[in-house]
């Protein structure tokens, strides 16, 4: 259990995820407002925090959201549109395995390479209103969905052991969420080498443990 | 990705958890330190939370813990022991592969049980002093060797593949570790059936998948 969590300093949050419609400083905002949350929570971040960070007065956040919850929205959403659209883009295989794989490893190494966005992602559902959180439940839903789609055709196959389809994936998905919490980008395992290595893990879980 | 963390509302704390040496207004202020961290993060959280919670003036805290941060010091160290006892009870099997079936289904089942504390125990390690840090990091090294250990000899007797220790090991942990994410006592599995479930995913990823 190394690789603990520890204060996200130093960390990376890539400009070009956000809409590049948004004005510069809006993008600002929300890459500051990962930070803030990432490292100290929704609930202990002020907009002074968010905005201090990147030179503005707090009401200079009001210009481009209605509230520090909208802003917690748009990462929100941002983050699983994104970690989405990398599994909707695969084009299905002959071969279950295959897919499942190559969903796997798209899954696993997005996480990693975005690992702090993707925290605030997994952490701060609780902060969002109810709209907004429906609104992500329906992404959420999605992307459970296109594995289970694969799974369930690698059972009806016989590629898979019989397994609990809907255990099973979220079980998957558990171990590719839960890298948010330990990965680091100076340790030892690239977002795509760590993404192969659960591939294989995933295939063990659906096949079923050798004899 | 259903079963999504929700604010920790009518959850269970065992009283059991404790030290029994400690005073029960002690005890009552741990439980609510964990409702309150696990609801809203440690910094927002203030003593006053924690106090009037129990019927209390935020001074009372004073004469059981040195600090807000000792409280959580507490409850984390309580968290951690505890888990490590349900895996240093356990006697080696004659079998690495019962033995690693084990200490999964009892790992995966305490964390099932106590996912509140548990969540508090994996997600506010960054607000512990060094030095409290340090003392939990032990622990978590303690918990974690049990666990290659037994992977170690599976792999030596060919009864696993030819695994990465540490990787394969790390993984299994991250699976047992994020269901405090996500699980509800009221949802379908008890902390047992989970424990099972788990303790089949985890031979399937140390031996490796089926052709």
């Amino acid at each position: 259990m190394d690789g603990d969590s520890a204060a996200a300093s130093g960390i990376d949050v890539p400009d070009q995820l956000w809409d590049s419609d948004r004005a510069e400083v809006a993008r600002s905002l929300l890459t500051s407002g990962v930070r803030c949350f990432a490292a100290n929570g929704f609930h202990a971040t002020t907009t002074r925090d968010i905005t201090s960070a990147v030179g503005l007065s707090p009401g200079a956040l009001y210009v481009h959201f209605r509230s520090k919850e909208h802003v917690l929205f748009e990462i929100v959403h941002t983050g699983h549109r994104r970690s989405l659209e990398v599994l909707e883009e695969v084009e299905p295989a002959v071969d279950a395995r295959e897919h499942l794989r190559t969903l796997v490893r798209r899954f696993v190494a997005w996480h990693a390479h975005h690992h702090v966005v993707a925290r605030v992602c997994q952490y701060e559902l609780a902060a969002l209103s109810d709209q907004h959180y429906e609104e992500i439940r329906e992404l959420r839903r999605r992307s459970t969905a296109t594995f289970q789609d694969v799974v369930k055709r690698g059972v009806a196959e016989r590629s898979f052991a019989d397994v609990d389809v809907h255990r099973v994936v979220r079980a998957v998905l558990s171990l590719g969420v839960d890298l948010v919490r330990w990965y680091r980008s100076d340790g030892a395992d690239s977002p795509q080498q760590l993404g192969e290595f659960y591939a294989d893990l995933a295939l063990g879980m659906v096949t079923g443990a050798r004899p």
